[in-house]
């Protein structure tokens, strides 16, 4: 369910597929996901159509490594379970991709179980009268 | 009022387009917005600064065909409209773009009505003291 | 924290730098925030593998110039501070970029304090036990 957007500078395809595979791990360890609930678009900006803005807010220390990780996921998570994200994305982030954790900006944004149809037309989460499954 | 983002691996204009109008149609024999309420952006991605991933979540199988449709709409509608729309959205992409319904992929946020400014820097749905409209 | 997304049609690096500088300026003029909370993706598309669409909806006249703003940001603003941001958007797109107001969108979406992390794996505006700020 967790719907991933992940913006960087510069990446090609190597460096997006393992920022990817960094959160995706991470939504695995912390909220507890099965492994092929993995939906993401991967995006790298090389400066021409498009790129990223970013300041040094709260003191932290960023630059050109910069990743924005956009997740969508449904209300429930707890906000221990959120802080647990949080390191665990920055872990792997740096593990995978050499990004470094100052570089990893993460937001959230929760919906509802019926706002969530994954495939065939049907609201899976919430599946109402007359649906498939 | 509704925001659409369409994401898709390898698709040019044309698919684009059709996949535009399969969820523009939808929206407006579904949830009933008005053929002119129309605002999408419509992303293609061919692998090199950009990509999607996806998994077989749920015993869907998904492939290349995959399409990710991020809807931003005010709150209110029922679940049984939303129910309708996924399997509005599935039928037209089908019709429209070739595209299987198992590769559909849907997610919903809501806001507020004063969360809108639709031109003109005014908040059209929730206009206040002053406002011109 | 605001978290802005910004897609332009046919923009270059300069107008997508504009269009950022206006909306990040009415950011702080009337939301409050400081110069370096700064995050921000600007997108040009160019027609071949990204492009927007949109309608002529209430009678506002839209076209190739137009903005899609959205912003993911705290609950917690009020309504008044949403109208003037709106406002402030549209007159800065226009003077720094030349976008006339009437081609300027803008979407809000609204979280929580715990769901964002603002680099080094924490969530600076919740933190909890054991966090170092």
């Amino acid at each position: 369910m967790p719907f991933v957007r992940i913006d960087a500078l510069g990446a090609g395809p190597q460096r997006l597929d393992a920022l990817g595979r960094a959160v995706h791990e991470a939504l695995m360890e912390t909220i507890g996901i099965p492994p092929d609930d993995h939906f993401q678009v991967l995006v790298g900006h090389d400066g021409t159509n498009g790129t990223l803005r970013y300041g040094g807010y709260l003191g932290v220390r960023r630059d050109e490594g910069l990743v924005y990780v956009a997740i969508t996921l449904r209300a429930g998570r707890t906000d221990a379970q959120k802080r647990a994200l949080y390191a665990r994305i920055a872990e792997l982030a740096h593990e995978y991709a050499g990004t470094e954790p100052r570089n990893v900006f993460v937001v959230l944004t929760e919906n509802a179980s019926v706002d969530w149809s994954l495939g065939h037309g049907l609201a899976q989460y919430a599946p109402g009268p007359g649906a498939l499954m």
